[in-house]
């Protein structure tokens, strides 16, 4: 195991009716902007449930974020922050919603000139100050909700990055499963993918004997797969529905990757489908993933035909390599027809993609230097190699 | 699954060579006391591992706190607290020093009469306030390192009682597997014995629909199953140290008690021996707990063969109610042999125990007006049968 660190200091309110414990998790004093997307919380109860709480409470609205929340959208929210001296941000909706306040919460406070360069130049533009976020979750998937991390998007260049901060964990996130059951079956499943995969791009690298971390993966990507068949056939059930959002919240809060070595790679080349092409983020990590895991069979062979024996309960009595390679290949299948269990697409060509843009996609890796996955041995080349196979 | 409520805010600080971190963790100004137990930190060079780090920090020390650390002697620590105006805690050991540190934390900042009281009157005499504490563990056992729990003895009057706060999660602490190597067997399979019986008390209760969390236990479990062999057979291995270490934190930092129903009757019996008879806590632990799953087969049996199954990979191609029971029987012998691997008896009558004692035992729970169990329906009567199960 390698030397870790890991607080995660979210307070996790979970369970039926507990959106209503809200107003006293704020100060009283707060002036609090509510952020929200679409507008679904207004139609499905929610928003009411949250104005209810915060009767006593002074707040204002900012709605209209997007999936992959767009800067400029965002900075509309900044100017209405500093306008109102909004001190305490309520994010009430998805992983996109909540993304774009923790981002909203930073550059509020961002003394520097452009707050753009929180993402692109992150090793001099570090997060100082940071307005305090609660909030109510309403669609299990990126695990926002207990992590300090966003995603943020720029649709003007094209681009979807990442920032990051202890500044930016949630002060509560409040997890009703009820306010699930309105989610359509896309949303649904594309948040189960999203949680699938984060546990996979932890869990699928090399190993550093870290025995607790790998089964602790496992218990998340099995609970997923057993209890997602449930889900599709009683979207309504209570059970599952908590269930799936429990996992969705531990996929990503940091636990399961404590003193291993992450991967990542299909996050990074999924962000920039998504940039490029308009693919929902689960559409585009269920299209990448393959691929990665084709190009890289020889890297992570043994956590992956881990993963097979474990999760899948592949049974190969062979042992050593060829026995491992053929198991890979089992569990490769496996993980392809669970996505496709939920109808989601596992193939680039699925969307009518070609190969086009491959090369711009690929050279902007080189472009910022970075190089991918656990061995940090994927440059544009191997990303050029991973766009083609997930054709 | 049931609602819940996880806030867990410890910073952890995991690996090789992390003690020279602790000046970082503790204000410049602040006045510290480092706790310490009977004086193996000082042989063991951990001790000067932290000296050194503090190099440039005001502090005093207390040493001296025993296992089933004592109210008389932690008394003394809250006088010294007082008149050297400490305004840090330093706890340095393992969790009996880190219990007793948390008690002197609470007691030194304690308006009334009598500090027993947050022990014997804990709704009337809440923790309010308490000193902030930092931990260095030295022995992987209670989890105290990662939660606001303590547990105080009282020789005085044979009393062995516990006091929980969300102020009494230690700010952080400092895990070095290293420190773990010169434990002698017993500290070491004391240790893993507690961590064990932390979880099973926590996952064999009734089905709450949970799978996750169940999952979640069953990680931790196999992997001490695992591991105590590797760690008995080469006990200077630093990953199988690290493995148990890290397991025996997440047995009780409340992850796997969410949205679950719990138990704690073994450590609730096993304290009352512990006070009786002088039993090392995980000692207790291993005498009670067979008792309690001979005595509530009925009430365990779907969680407890489902362990079997899992964790000791029990096949048995039967369904249904016989099938189960036969795998629970197996499953209690299994978790006997582990413990008689580890050469951690299993009976009271191995340390010459007779049933003199046991009414006024029994008669205790009765008189605190405390029901046990997962259903509250182990009262004295049933105490004295599990007392006489365990001989």
């Amino acid at each position: 195991m390698k030397n870790f660190e890991y607080y995660n200091p979210v307070k996790i309110i979970f369970g039926r009716d507990t959106i209503s414990k809200t107003s006293k998790l704020i100060p009283e004093t707060a002036r609090i902007l509510i952020t929200y997307g679409g507008g679904s919380i207004k139609k499905n109860g929610v928003y009411d449930q949250v104005k209810n709480s915060l009767k006593n409470h002074i707040f204002f609205e900012f709605g209209g974020i997007e999936a992959n929340p767009d800067f400029d959208t965002l900075m509309k929210a900044v100017e209405l922050v500093k306008k109102e001296k909004i001190d305490f941000l309520l994010s009430v909706g998805g992983g996109s919603v909540l993304d774009g306040t923790k981002f909203i919460a930073a550059a509020a406070l961002y003394e520097g000139k452009d707050p753009w360069d929180l993402l692109t130049q992150k090793k001099t533009n570090k997060i100082e100050k940071a307005l305090p976020i609660g909030a109510i979750l309403t669609l299990p998937a990126t695990g926002s909700e207990m992590n300090g991390f966003a995603v943020i998007s720029r649709r003007e260049t094209k681009e979807k990055l990442t920032l990051g901060s202890p500044l930016l964990f949630p002060k509560f996130s409040i997890l009703d499963p009820v306010t699930t059951f309105t989610l359509d079956k896309r949303q649904t499943t594309n948040g189960i993918v999203d949680a699938y995969v984060h546990v996979l791009e932890q869990y699928i690298t090399y190993d550093v004997n870290s025995p607790l971390q790998d089964r602790q993966s496992e218990a998340l990507l099995k609970t997923l797969v057993d209890e997602t068949p449930k889900l599709l056939k009683d979207p309504d059930n209570y059970d599952t529905r908590a269930n799936i959002m429990w996992c969705a919240t531990q996929a990503l809060n940091g636990l399961v990757a404590c003193g291993i070595i992450q991967d990542w790679t299909t996050h990074m080349i999924g962000h920039e489908i998504t940039a490029f092409y308009g693919l929902d983020h689960a559409q585009s990590l269920a299209v990448i993933l393959p691929a990665v895991l084709k190009h890289q069979k020889e890297n992570k062979l043994q956590k992956f035909s881990q993963y097979g024996r474990r999760v899948w309960h592949i049974v190969n009595k062979g042992e050593g390599r060829s026995a491992d390679e053929l198991v890979y290949d089992i569990a490769l299948e496996k993980t392809l027809s669970y996505f496709h269990q939920m109808d989601v697409k596992t193939k680039l060509s699925d969307y009518n993609i070609t190969p086009e843009n491959f090369q711009e996609i690929a050279d902007r890796f080189d472009e910022r230097k970075i190089k991918l996955g656990e061995h940090q041995n994927i440059t544009s080349k191997e990303v050029m190699e991973i766009l083609h196979l997930a054709l």
